[in-house]
């Protein structure tokens, strides 16, 4: 079994086990399982894992941080897809959260993600994780959900519908948005993992650029694959980005500019992995590769 | 000026420098500041400063953690009047969140809410807290969110609207939701409180009783009040909970069975209080005295 497979699978078991099927309320563990253990890439729970091995930390230390930032993702695609925002029915091939458990049971199990995120987070202690390191990893983890993360960036998607693509302000508006609603989240990952793995502040700085950079890579491939493949090839609806006038890369720059931003920003994450242990930093050169080159 | 208003002037002024009007996403912080400064009783970080100094701690040792518990309720608010939950136009005299803002950007606020709670409880730190204790009380805080908390109530809540009046589990039921919707937070804020002030084990454990108790009473209160006032008196619409066969006190029991019931909890709560220096736990007398008596 491949690095990334094997990570996938220690990663899928400790996220079934955070959250039991439990009662009462019943249905709102089933709502939050739902998204929560759908098929994933589990891209950031890797990375915060690859990211404390990287800075001489043990993966077992970092799994209770890498379980909670793919928590926080989960809670954050139940809110995209709601008829409020982005009014999506379909994702990852299933019904989204609230086409299966109405609006009010998907909110509140956005919201149980965000605050068992962090309960998770705080077992670190039962790890013997020093306490001031454990409250910097619930401050990273807040930090990107919040008014400087996903918060933001959401709320600068649904000001910017409709948005004007020739508009000067356009690519400043759009790496806004994929900054604060996909980067921070990857930071998070990447960051919490170094705290966690007990790296100096200068690694921990590094692997947060190296974070952003694949961020900004993963929405600029996002884009490019909404305009050239099918909702059967993405498992999600294809195409939706133009008919909601969504700003896009591939709507400001053409497709063929965005992939070459996307190597740009590729060359760009390995730069800031110089200075690392050649052996341990092959894991995180192949997630950029593989985000890079995925298909769906 | 008496104890309750000083603390609650000290509180709001803390609350209104905790969340700065500012860019990007200027509507964001608008719809935080739009139901988190709106006049609001303050019980929650009134309960927590009190709690503090009731175990030996200062007021402003307590403040970061009394505007977090704030927070979290100011975000449960918003959720509860979407259109989804309980469907409110009007909270304390004002056009809901959802109404002023739209309900994405509701719900958004309502997410930032609780991440900026979190991160305002972690500036403990710079008061020289010990970071055991910040975290301690972080996860006291996302514990009254979560499914052990105000999701956990909302969701019961949705569950139970239309429930048949005399039901065998009805009073059960209406228990679940009022421990997890309303006493949960109010525990949380004199926990918090006590936590953050240097209490033991065992006074954090009387104040999380006391408070459990003084949630139940401010809900009983509340059910009351929606069947005995107008809405111009109680600032939102009145009469709501019948029209939307709400299972209330009143419903299962009658009015004079739900003030006797309020009375011998506030009875309870006064023991929970027992041990304690009798200057310092007046103010927790009258906070409970103020819930039973409120007229809106």
């Amino acid at each position: 079994m491949s690095y990334m497979a094997n990570k996938a699978k220690s990663v899928n078991k400790a996220l079934e086990e955070a959250v039991p099927l439990r009662e009462p309320v019943l249905k709102i563990h089933e709502a939050m399982r739902y998204t929560l253990l759908s098929d994933g890439k589990r891209v950031r729970p890797m990375l915060c894992l690859a990211a404390c091995e990287l800075v001489g930390g043990h993966e077992s230390t970092a799994m209770a941080a890498a379980c909670g930032v793919e928590m926080l993702q989960a809670s954050s695609l139940i809110l995209d897809d709601l008829p409020c925002m982005d009014n999506d029915s379909l994702r990852r091939g299933k019904p989204t959260n609230h086409i299966v458990f109405g609006e009010g049971i998907a909110i509140l199990a956005s919201d149980a993600l965000i605050a068992l995120a962090v309960q998770k987070a705080a077992t670190l202690t039962l790890l013997d994780v020093p306490p001031e390191r454990v409250l910097r990893t619930v401050q990273e983890m807040v930090k990107a959900v919040g008014t400087e993360g996903l918060v933001a960036g959401q709320a600068a998607d649904l000001a910017g519908e409709g948005m004007s693509a020739d508009s000067n302000t356009g690519l400043e508006h759009l790496e806004f948005i994929h900054i604060h609603k996909t980067a921070a989240l990857l930071e998070a990952a990447a960051v919490t993992g170094a705290i966690v793995g007990g790296g100096s502040d200068e690694e921990i700085e590094k692997l947060r650029s190296y974070a952003r950079c694949i961020g900004l890579m993963f929405q600029l491939v996002d884009d490019v694959l909404d305009v050239t493949k099918s909702s059967d090839e993405l498992g999600k609806t294809a195409g939706k980005d133009l008919i909601a006038e969504k700003l896009t890369y591939p709507r400001l720059m053409g497709v063929e500019k965005s992939r070459e931003y996307a190597e740009r920003l590729n060359r760009e994450a390995r730069e800031h992995l110089q200075g690392f242990d050649l052996d341990k930093v092959a894991p995180l050169l192949s997630l950029a590769d593989y985000i890079l080159n995925r298909q769906n």
